[in-house]
């Protein structure tokens, strides 16, 4: 059994009006940022995970995705599995 | 001028407590992934830099963070600068 550090990006999909972003976007250009244009915002999670294998650990960390830390209608997430430090 | 695709990590300091990953660890156990832990969770975010080189993308991106996208006492963050499509 290793902990593998898994990274999780959840990001709004490409179609979508992304809210967050379009309030980020503006600030921004009122703080003199007039060079920045399609902003867009979503999480990023850093997770540790135990697993027998790298596979074993993507596979939960997407079961984790589907679940609960992606929104499947609204949302696209990219998951890696980074190093894991045998236990 | 090139607008280059710029990739934000923003991120809670790692000595402090983190409520949000907190709270999606809780709920992770809850739903059965009894093998996760240390969850934190920050923001990710993507935005078009227009700039005239990408070292000029990297450091207003940089400024962004100072000024408006990070706090400087709370969050620690990455800023990753992608290609630039020439304009």
């Amino acid at each position: 059994m290793s902990a593998f550090r898994v990274e999780v990006r959840v990001m709004p999909r490409a179609a979508l009006l992304d809210p967050q972003g379009l309030a980020v976007e503006h600030a921004l250009h009122a703080l003199g940022f007039g060079e920045v244009a399609q902003v867009r915002m979503g999480k990023h999670l850093v997770l540790e995970v135990k697993a027998a294998t790298r596979n074993e650990a993507l596979a939960r960390a997407r079961a984790m995705c589907d679940r609960l830390l992606a929104n499947p209608v609204t949302e696209d997430y990219d998951v890696v599995v980074g190093g894991g430090a045998a236990r």
